[in-house]
Formats: C-alpha cells, sequence, structure tokens
C-alpha cells in the first residue's frame, strides 16, 4: 500500500485546462494571508525536467518508454531532493501544492506505452492528500491550446486528449478511499475555479 | 522470463579494467577482418547519457535513485532507438558489442539504492548472448583510476569498487543458463586479452 503524504495537494487536468494559472492564483493568496506554501510543478526545472520538455517539443529525441523513465526519474528526485524537495518542505511545515504529479505520467504516458508498465515505474511514489482535478472538456483544451499560438508538444492533439481523459479516470478509480479526488469544473471562470480550490485546501488547514 | 538476443555480447567490469580500450581494439579488428560490427557504450552519448555523466562527475545533481532511473531512461532508449539502437542493428545482422549494461546498473546503483528496486527499473531489458566480465582485482583498478589524474567520479573509490564487485557476482549469479559469462583475467595484457575477448566472440560467429 502507497503512503499518502498529508499537506501534499496535487492539480491535474489536460493540457489547456488551467492548472498552471490556477496554481499561481492560489500560491499568492495564500501567501498574503501568511501561509507558509510550497508551489511546484512537474516537470520541475532540474536539468532532468528540462530534458523531458525538450523531448515534448521535439527538440531532441527519446522512445515513449524512455520518456515514461525519465518522468519518473524527476519525480523521485522532485520527492526526495534534500534541499527543495517535496518531502523537505512537508518535514518544514509548508503546504505543498504540484502543478502535475504521477497521474499526469499514468494518463500521458500511456497513451504510447503499456499502462502496466507505466504504473510499475510510478509504483513507489506516495499519494498526496488530494488531488484537485480541473475536468474541462476536450475541445476546449484544444481551443485553449490554439490560441496559445507556440508550437504544440506531442499531446496537444484531439483524439489523444481524449485517451488522456479516459487514462486520468482509470487512474482516479483506482485511488484508496483517503485520497480525496476533488473534481471541478473546468468551465467555471478563473475566479471561480480559484474560490473552489481554495475551498479544497484551506477546509484541510483551517 | 527475459529475452535473450542472440549477436550482442557485453563488456563488464569495474572501472579501470579497461572494457573501454578492450571495446575498440576488439571492433577495429573485426571491422579490419570484414565484420559488421555496432561498437556501442553506456552511458550512451545521447543526452540522455550525456546527463548521467555530468551527474557522475557532480557537474550537476539528483538523487541516487533518480540516477538509477536515468540509466534505464538511457538504456530505453539504447535498445529500442529506431535509428541507431541496439535491436535495429541486430536486425540488420551487425554483431553489437557494448562496453556495459544492465549489469552495470545492478553492480554500481545498488551502492545506494536497494537491489530489489534498481532489478525492478531493469526486469523489461533482454540478456545478452554472452557477457564477457574483465575480473581485475579493485587495488589494481585504483592505480589505474589515480594514473588517470582527471576528476575522479562518484563511484571510484576502493571500498565502494569492493562493494560493485560483490554485486556483480549477484548479478552473475543469477543470471539464466543459457547466457555465457566468460570471466577473464585482468591482469592479462591488452593483448592477451583482446586475443581472449576475440575468442569469444568470434567463436560463436566462425
Amino acid at each position: 500500500m502507497k503512503k499518502v503524504l498529508k499537506g501534499f495537494f496535487v492539480i491535474e487536468g489536460l493540457d489547456g485546462a488551467g492548472t498552471t494559472t490556477q496554481l499561481k492564483l492560489i500560491c499568492k493568496t495564500m501567501q498574503d494571508a501568511g501561509i507558509k506554501v510550497f508551489s511546484t510543478f512537474e516537470p520541475t526545472d532540474s536539468e532532468i525536467g528540462c530534458l523531458i520538455k525538450r523531448i515534448l517539443k521535439g527538440e531532441t529525441k527519446a522512445t515513449p518508454l524512455a520518456l515514461a523513465y525519465l518522468y519518473a526519474a524527476d519525480r523521485e528526485n522532485h520527492l526526495h531532493d534534500p534541499n527543495n524537495g517535496i518531502l523537505a518542505h512537508l518535514q518544514a511545515k509548508d503546504i505543498v501544492i504540484s502543478d502535475r504529479y504521477f497521474f499526469s505520467s499514468l494518463a500521458y504516458q500511456t497513451i504510447s506505452s503499456p499502462y502496466a508498465k507505466v504504473e510499475a515505474l510510478n509504483m513507489d511514489f506516495p499519494y498526496p492528500e488530494a488531488v484537485i482535478f480541473i475536468d474541462t472538456p476536450v475541445t476546449e483544451c484544444i481551443k485553449r491550446i490554439d490560441s496559445r499560438g507556440d508550437t504544440k508538444e506531442i499531446f496537444e492533439k484531439l483524439s489523444v486528449l481524449e485517451n488522456v481523459k479516459s487514462n486520468y479516470e482509470t487512474a482516479f478509480s483506482q485511488m484508496p478511499s483517503e485520497v480525496i479526488l476533488h473534481r471541478l469544473d473546468g468551465k467555471l471562470s478563473r475566479e471561480e475555479l480559484q474560490k473552489e480550490i481554495m475551498a479544497v485546501v484551506f477546509d484541510k488547514k483551517l
């Protein structure tokens, strides 16, 4: 049975769902309220994370399964880095909120690699206390990605995102009951979403 | 049960045992004899392999287990790269000889990470037809490493190399009987060693 890390929250969603924007908003509000929060993300900004981003952009190549191993390498380091890792921050009593975690690997890397293999690579990583899933329709995500105008990452195509969504559901259906899944409506406005996310995190904290 | 790849040979040994030198010599001789040979090595010269080398030299940091994941990522890509991977070369009827393979992970990464975990990461990688182990006393390896005069990698200390040697023995003791272990005396001269290695590879080929 995997460990559950109290004080650790994860925001997940399809590309374009707004996980990054929401994390920024919520962390600012929490810091303004004097709460110690460590805001983080995957792939991280370590050298491993940067290599992953170059592969996603097609700037360098690796097999899909090698990419899944790289995500696990980055995550292992993200958790256990003695100076700035998730566990170190939790020990210092910070609230930790990550934009993506192993659920993203189970949703995305399983498009090109066997689900069981990706699951095995992520088997030892502990669960967060709660997962906040910004549930946005695939067509809406594609519209937002298109409006960004930057180089499309390899995972940003319609049929692919539909598969990703279905893989997310598989991953969530296998979570133990003590990990809470908060499914939020991705069509809400930025501000409404923020309120809902704050309620999730504050509910546990206050 | 893991697959065994016919035509695939691996040279292993402690740092300083001369695996790299021997591979160069043997490949030159084979090419001169008109044999199609793909000479390769791990960590590879892919971006993943280069990142591993920077970590080994202390130029960038990662947890020991993240390093084990990186080796597995590099290996997966080394095997399955569609253009220059081990499997692609075997399919083209090349003899493939690699300076290090997953036995090195089982020997080295298990110094700082649990053996079972490193083993699990490497579980799906196929066996070579034969492993050529250049068996050099630890003290002799240290002498050779010292004489190189370059920055010592983190695995190059005496007590560490003794553990590495013992981990190699564990890995070899678990190989299935169809994978042949050729244990060569690392105190032989360069030329004598080369002759012995040639005998191993040619014996299968001619």
